[in-house]
């Protein structure tokens, strides 16, 4: 028998003591004590969440968005529903002048407080070549993560000096490529690699700048770098320093992603630069690089959290985004040059760099995706919209809340919540749950923010082509991704022919 | 203050009753009673678990494979470590004879049972033409949910009244396209869609075959189908009836993926049977074609249940794929034969067929995924793997167990758990997590098991080409998918010529 109390909530149970009978008590217990909790502590905030409409919660200003005298959403002055009407939806919308503005705030917020920075834009984030170009022309470097990246950042014109090569399982032939173009720095992510990479270097008769990537005592360790703790970072460099061919002389650090606690950053930024005072005393290692790798979060987007997860369960929506939570980036600049103050003479021009490799960071608010409302079905308890984008081009709305827009009814009023859902044959199609919308029908336009981090490289074939993508600013227009047309899916498949493509 | 008695467990907490502290409360509290019940209750499981090597749980003999004398891992007479050293790793390995044979095994199943069977392959479980071709040329039947496997069954010689077209978001160029076809059925998801297709079916001057997806009393509904309950179901037949273009001629249900549960099965086909009986009583309409769906689970793939993920969480390895746990095919044949029996005379030349939809029954054992181990990280509590694909193409294994086998090392010893991770730079490109392998090092070859299902729809271009495919059979083997070039990643971006392709 099982008694629990909690406050004024009081629950009996007769479990079956068998294994099978305690899951099930788990279970009800567990549901219980938040159902209990959802009542009482968050009374208020329940309320709230059923009267407050969710469209509206964040306004189209945030994006740097219009709304039109027709109540349309307008990005740089084109409308969404007239995009996707014109280049077919679902569409992949850049705002040019925006993914600009969001890299040159990221600089000047830390060139502000420190005078050597490099930003490499995450390619993995948004790899969409006409964007990932937009940021170059602004003056990032690139930070890629395989072969295929290092070969795009080529294929782009970066100059091999401002390429930076990280991953945990790079390929014998990245590196060989790697090493022969002699990027700015190769990051080390284990010891068999400092073998290889100098029998490569030495292969070539090349010096191969190389820095370690190091698991601090915060964020991420998982399969990533060699630990500071223990000495194990120190005993990489020193083998990196008995390498014949290699210049060990960077550490890289990435601790996660959509990070919103600038502390956990500062801490980790102060155990590099106690290794960096290390490696200069123990081994005479000067490190002329520290890489501070991305993951900051952006106000506009919510990961969800447990509490999340609980409500969508029980049909609920998630919680709302509170733009507050994710500080500006300047807060990570301030406290990472203050850091280094303590550390290194700022005035002398041999003092280190700090390297940034920020995605979401720069990329997520200035795209959105455009899909259009297929069908509408109602019954007694709720509507759903089915649009024609689901979670072969959404993934991260499965994890993530993401504002989403009805981008041709902007003025018109908000009547009843909605669960939209993808066209997939699978019940985990799901956009969102119980947003406010207006009444949605059947052609109408829906903008999902935020779509410039981590949609494009997890999109899939999923029984549908892959969108366009267009980029826009004031008075231009291009096409930068034509549509994928249902030949390029089976391109490379025997029986049908690459004359298909055109 | 909350006191919690489990039998012998006994927890004190003090709560902090302010909204945090409740959460971080329930946090402790289900913590504490899953460690309590995985040290008491489940102690000599996990005793087991940690003695028992995870390698060798299922035998390769279960999807009839060779080990050679040399230890290689062999499919139809090829070896693994061969094949994917000569077409490039990762590869898809499609056996075709097996795949044959899992229709053949699928199909007499019922035909054992039932007079009229049509068994038509779920193209999204697998979109592999090549593989699809097979099961065709073997009888199968098409199912498609899109207009791009619509079109692809029309490629791939299909006739039209062969194929059964699905989907809660179906738009209305694939519509149009069914109906100009005139497929065998057009499965209405919502009554949106019944005035939609008697429109063009009007236009065309053709009268559609149609089928209502329903809701029964089992499995999934979500964004799906029409509920019988409440009599809506009915109101849909009678709108059907009332269209002038239609032919209201079937039932079609779909209760989930994975299902392992014959009796869920039963009490759905049941539910279909009965509204086939109202629906002949009531409106006079005859159903010629029960579609039962699929989504039949496999005895060698074991889905992540609650538990699963708790030891998963607490670095543990998932539990043990119990094969039995799976029925037989043939059972749900027989139980679903028998209930028909119940309703209609099978003797008469025109008793309704029964359609199925199965997808992972057919060709999720007739495929597997080779993958090179990259490297090998080793510190003093664990192994870690690298290899090259990870949830870029393996996306079920974060949500299913897979038996993966050491293909050139089937003779060796095991040694040590291992983590298999991806090349991707996320910490969730985990593809088993403490398995028993032997010694690993740089240049093995792992075959990820059970690939042919959910692998080729789900797999995306992070940071990575997409992995070609051969199809082989005793003494022939064939690429079906070339491997995809990384000009082919970006053959439609403006600035990428496609003369790059060839």
């Amino acid at each position: 028998m099982l008694c629990l109390f909690f406050s004024d909530v009081h629950i009996t149970l007769q479990p079956d003591i068998a294994f099978g009978g305690a899951r099930v008590l788990i279970r009800q217990i567990r549901n219980k004590i938040i159902d209990a909790i959802l009542l009482r502590t968050h009374r208020n905030d329940v309320a709230r969440r059923q009267l407050k409409p969710r469209f509206g919660e964040l306004p189209p200003e945030m994006w740097g968005l219009d709304v039109d005298s027709a109540g349309e959403l307008c990005v740089a002055g084109w409308s969404v529903r007239e995009l996707a009407e014109e280049h077919g939806s679902p569409l992949y919308i850049v705002d040019e002048e925006r993914l600009k503005q969001n890299y040159h705030d990221f600089r000047a917020a830390f060139t502000k407080h420190y005078p050597k920075i490099d930003i490499g834009y995450s390619y993995k984030t948004n790899p969409l070549p006409g964007a990932i170009k937009i940021l170059h022309d602004a003056g990032a470097s690139a930070e890629v993560i395989s072969e295929f990246e290092l070969w795009l950042a080529c294929e782009l014109g970066v100059p091999p000096d401002r390429i930076i090569f990280n991953g945990p399982g790079k390929t014998v032939s990245s590196l060989e490529k790697a090493v022969s173009l002699g990027v700015k720095l190769i990051n080390v992510d284990s010891v068999d690699e400092i073998e290889r990479i100098n029998a490569l270097a030495a292969q070539q008769n090349r010096v191969q700048a190389v820095a370690l990537r190091v698991v601090t005592s915060q964020g991420w360790s998982a399969q990533f770098g060699i630990p500071i703790a223990g000495g194990l970072a120190l005993d990489a460099f020193r083998k990196m320093k008995e390498a014949s061919h290699l210049d060990p002389c960077g550490l890289h650090m990435h601790l996660g992603t959509g990070l919103k606690d600038p502390d956990t950053y500062f801490k980790a930024v102060q155990d590099m630069l106690d290794l960096g005072v290390e490696l200069a005393e123990s081994l005479g290692i000067r490190i002329r690089h520290y890489d501070l790798g991305g993951g900051f979060g952006v106000p506009t987007v919510k990961p969800f959290e447990g509490w999340d997860t609980r409500l969508l369960q029980s049909g609920r929506p998630a919680q709302l985004i509170d733009p507050a939570a994710a500080p500006d980036i300047s807060v990570y600049a301030k406290g990472i040059a203050k850091l280094f103050a303590q550390y290194v003479d700022t005035a002398d021009p041999d003092c280190p760099e700090i390297v940034l490799e920020p995605g979401r960071a720069v990329s997520s608010s200035a795209q959105m995706l455009a899909v259009r409302v297929l069908t509408v079905k109602e019954d007694e308890s709720r509507r759903l919209a089915i649009v024609d984008g689901g979670k072969n081009i959404c993934i991260p709305l499965g994890y993530e809340y993401h504002e989403i827009l009805p981008a041709n009814k902007m003025r018109e009023p908000q009547v009843q919540p909605y669960d939209v859902f993808g066209p997939l044959c699978h019940p985990n199609d799901l956009l969102v749950q119980g947003k406010m919308f207006p009444r949605l029908e059947a052609g109408d336009t829906l903008a999902v923010m935020d779509a410039g981090a981590y949609f494009v490289p997890n999109q899939r074939n999923f029984s549908n082509p892959r969108p366009a993508a267009v980029i826009v600013s004031r008075g231009k227009s291009r096409v930068t991704r034509k549509p994928e047309r249902f030949e390029h899916i089976v391109a490379l498949d025997a029986d049908f022919s690459p004359d298909a493509l055109s």
